[in-house]
């Protein structure tokens, strides 16, 4: 992974498994909206806050916790929806406790609403904030109240 | 509860009890916002998105229950920090089931990182999204999801 | 609270949190009789049974909790429909204790049949009986029971 | 089981387990009425109410299961009070599940205040509606409230 | 339980609670398939298989353990269907470890998308092998494991 | 169930499901002793202990439940082996607390090494006292301590 | 909530749920000491021990979270039996730790000898000190207890 | 993952870790057959079948999420032994869920008589069918079963 | 301690703290016998089964594990009652474990009926056989069930 | 234990395992004072209080166990703090039980706010009353408790 | 993974999920020295026991699994400190129990003195021996250990 | 206990009950060292390591603690096989608390192999360091690893 050259600060947005499937499987729940629908709208949600962002997915732990890892000298911030990995990965949540940058946590879902096993994240122990239940437009939220944690810190 | 006249939206944004104290108590920790900051700031997020908000405290179970069963008539959506009523009160899920409204539940911090029996909220039953550990912020952008999900249904 | 002067036994029905919402909200569910509807079915009820009753609604937990004292002297038995409180107040279980009069627990639908939460009823460890599942026909139920057994105390 | 010819509804009344020794033993805790007696009240009150009845009790968990069975065509509906059963047989809940019946379930006690293993009852899942703890006169209110089903569902 | 006559390899087939019940109940979710069809589709099965099958059911649970006492001496193993039973019967599971016969365990259903309290079976810890969800045909491909068995056990 | 007619106090000895596979499955287990073994083991203790012992047994329980029942007036005292009913059965513990005569409850093996959900029994709760672990030998105790308790009774 | 103008350390005595009815309910039980009895012997105690007090009751939560935050600026230590709130009330607990006094937990009962759920307390959490079973004579105690924690806060 | 260009129906056959040790590992216990073994036998009767399969193995947990999703498109039902995954991996659960395909569930062994922790399959929640503790012979039974389903769907 | 110079088997009688109180603590409940009348009492019945006993008594944990340790070259069996610590201690289970003698573990009280937290004994787990509740009798019927484990042993 | 001598009535304060170690350990967290200073704190009460005192320590469960055996003759009240053992020890809490004596338990640190496994005690169940948290001065509070206790028995 | 080829007993030690950041981040927990660090430790201490190392590191459970699977037959033992898939991962366990060496688990921390969820380990199932909480050093004494072991075997 | 004159750390080595019978018992398991032999194989060890260590045992819960206790001035570290009271004894953890010492704890066997109460042990919670399931060597291991500790401390 290498550094995002920029003046600018830079947000790692991170996606668990089977968000690539998205807007191909059942839209009638999730929405016509593909991940590249989501990438697209956080660039220009990015564009407007003056942040860089890196948009990526992956169906595997190992590799989200390797990204989460570089995250740490290569960007200023995570915003992470790990998927079902949200709710079994102690490795993910400890690369991120690892990483030492503000985590905003996404669920497109309310994951409140969902089977019992769903209610638990390990990725909100490591996270700033939580957004969850508003879809797409969930990803914004994150990116703005990101942009604001890194006002702050500076 | 008189109906607000107007042709915007309006948003009843609920706080439960002790969010009075804010700014007063624990300064270090929750920061120097107080409720009437924090209501200036919904008022001004409003003003930007074309809503009326209708912003209220109480310390009381059955009052919160009361302006919710009002708000089924009077308001078009609900943003609801009901603080420790969230994780004991049945008789606030049901009054927002009954008022059949979008609702953001908020909460000022991570929920997860803190004693165990604040990990589980009745309220996220009854909602749309959760917007949690984001401080002040947090309103905003629950005002501003409500407002994309007053535009969706319409 | 004034005692009610007269020779019949007297019977408090107490209805808790959002029963007052009865035939507004979700009609194809609850049905389109409201409060006043059970209101009147139950004086008529008890116009049969020669019982007088005092007909009650509240969204506070702690108005509950003092019309239960005050029915220690003013009446001689309760019918009680706690709503959601049923499943969290040990407040209201510990007021109908102190009361020492018979009581009725009545549930409008089979709260057996609903979400784990709602299968405790703290209210059912004080009651004499329960009614539940039987719609607004279980308050006239309960009246008939209370009727026989203040009979029987006689 | 020969279907009961009649122009009336019939009504099918299962005891389960041990009823058969009511009023023999421990009288000063179960009363002085022994199942005969309730059976002779049941047919009183399904006199007024215009109903047949068929009274049966069973210490055989199979038979309860195979009357039940028997009821999907020859009866209109079901009071049943299974005793211990109630809390164990995973049997009856799907033979009552399968006879497509109304169902209201009785209990002599309130099995509420007895101990843990008999607050969970299976037949609750399967039941329209519940009376306990009211005695011999449950049986009656559930025939009353049988009665109002069967009207509702014509 | 007369043991049957037969070079061929023999097979118990034993059906719980309510599976007489079969193609009567609920058509949309179980289907138009009576006991007596799997019954018929299990004999077809077996005499291509070169077994013998003795096809019963029961709803009582002793009469189901008395079945698998017998046949230890009288058959060659057990395919069991206990429905119901299945959640509850220590004495089933007692009567088959007792058995030294093998043994498959079927559902109709997929027993782990229902209620939680048919997630477990007492009878999986005397069986071999389990099948489930697969309808009618289940019975059939556990005719197939059992003649699979009995083969390697000669 | 006719009362034997005896001066001597008479004892039942009731025996659950598959005890009537003693000494058949698993001899390596549970011995070479069938059940007619400790009977006639019973019938000898009982001569030399000056009791009329009625010795039963049944996989049925809701015929072990009419059993009890019938002890009430035919007998003096009761020696259960509920076997794999201990576990399960609310019914048979119902039926003891019923009867009112002095209970122990046997077991052969010492079930608290067992799996667990052989730890806890149901008839133990309506049990004078327990013994087991000890094989035939243990019956014989329980008829001594039966006689013990029945001359204290006088 | 005026505060008390002395030179003397002011206490808040706060007493929950159901407390107005001590001396008339159950006096068998608890004693015939009414609250005004208690009072009493607070205002007494407190005189000896130089300090003021301002005794309470309530049956709504509300108001005693009301009452706790106005006693951050108004006293210098509370006493409290929340009664059943103690078991149920995250929002008294919220309440408590916010108004950063010393706080002293009474009940007049030994609440660990009574049902499990009056075994937790979410006030202990917020104490210093708990006093209970010691009936009136605890209040008194725990009044000693708050003299000499302020004491040694000075 | 390249779709199969055939008429006949295709399946995937997925394998989870440690599957590819079969045959090497502990022969006394899982048999001398290897996963290739597994693999010809399939491939046998799939031609009986006039199916086509695609066999598989991989000892990652992203990886056999990848190819499930790709077996949406590709494929016409799914079989798997997820191995450990099994009652882990929330990410494959997602997966076969968003497939849309039938699932059927395959283990070699009765995982109900194993550990506690492999009792529990998140499989079994996106599954049609289940079948375990039949080796190698299982993976044949449901092969039949999913040609069965697939002509049923068509 | 030495070991009995004796032709007859030896049997080592423990008993654990509060046994001492025997016959002076709640005589209404525990009975007039005090522990040397229960010694006496073995005494006699060994005598008639020619075994030797040494009876002792600790308050003390470590003393009874060395009493154990010490027995298994001192004795030949050991009937143990060690009250309160049945239910602690892990230390008496493993000297019982590493004895290498038959164990009989007796209890005056049915503990299965008093407080949860005596259902579960240590000791069991290390004993051969159980007797509960059959007051001084149930030494005596442990002595007996000894004298035949050992002559089954020799 | 020799009785005292007096006539005054006299009590036994009872300290468990690691109090020894007052005042030494830790001085920044359980203070400067020794359990001599607690002893002389408890004399100088006393001696105000006109009561005999008996002050003890011990790290043994065994002797704390006796001491409260002797108490039963030779002490009219019982202040204890069992530390550690008050989480673990039933043994202690026979011993209290059979006592017949007035308990007081007190604990120098608020236990409800430490680790969950001292929530927890047995000792609770034995004793009138509990002050915990409240230092040395919570013997002392105790002390005037017991004299309060020991007057109202007279 | 080639065989090493030596005449040394060769060992390999496997690091899971973020041990790759040792040094990096946090140093003030711990400690500033790095994975390669750690490395070159084991070499030495490898030197000096005549032992080969092989020392990895993956974030990816499946490479982990993969690795073990190969060490069956090119190494002699394994250590291994699988970081956070130590409590999640069924499938590392399942390839550890299938390699049929010895293994010896570590870890850096005391996970008995973290989150509940770090106290269970599914490899110390599969593992002679664990070393944890004693950093670096931990390596080190693993590697004895396994020296000793293997010593042992041959 | 009096401090050890010496220039070199002495290290108190404690093992618990039941250690005293190693090499006794069962040595098929427990192989065939005494406690002795231990003690001989530390005090080599420690003589290489330059360290005076004093090994002592006892089936006494409070002997372990005083002597503890003493540690904490006479020694400067400890080695702690607490053996059965690891896992029932919160007087040892408190012991080892205020010890204010480097402590390492030592199990002959993997506990988290055995039953599951030994799973948990309260001496983990104050140790630095747990070595477990590797024999006599274990308290060789813990003797380097204390002697790296006491390095490191001075």
């Amino acid at each position: 992974m290498t550094a995002i050259q920029s003046d600018r600060p830079t947000v790692l947005i991170l996606n668990g498994p089977n968000l690539n499937m998205l807007g191909v499987r059942q839209p009638e729940i999730y929405g016509r909206d593909t991940l590249a629908d989501i990438e697209q709208a956080c660039a220009d949600e990015a564009e407007q806050l003056e942040l860089e962002v890196d948009f990526r997915q992956s169906n595997h732990e190992g590799e989200l916790v390797t990204w989460i890892q570089e995250a740490r000298t290569a960007h200023d911030g995570i915003v992470v929806n790990a998927g079902a990995y949200s709710h079994t990965s102690v490795a993910i949540l400890d690369a991120l406790q690892a990483a030492e940058l503000p985590v905003i946590e996404v669920h497109l879902s309310n994951i409140f609403r969902r089977e019992p096993f769903r209610h638990h994240s390990y990725v909100s122990q490591a996270a700033t904030g939580v957004v969850c239940g508003l879809g797409v437009h969930g990803y914004l939220l994150a990116l703005q109240a990101m942009a604001r944690l890194l006002e702050t810190d500076r």
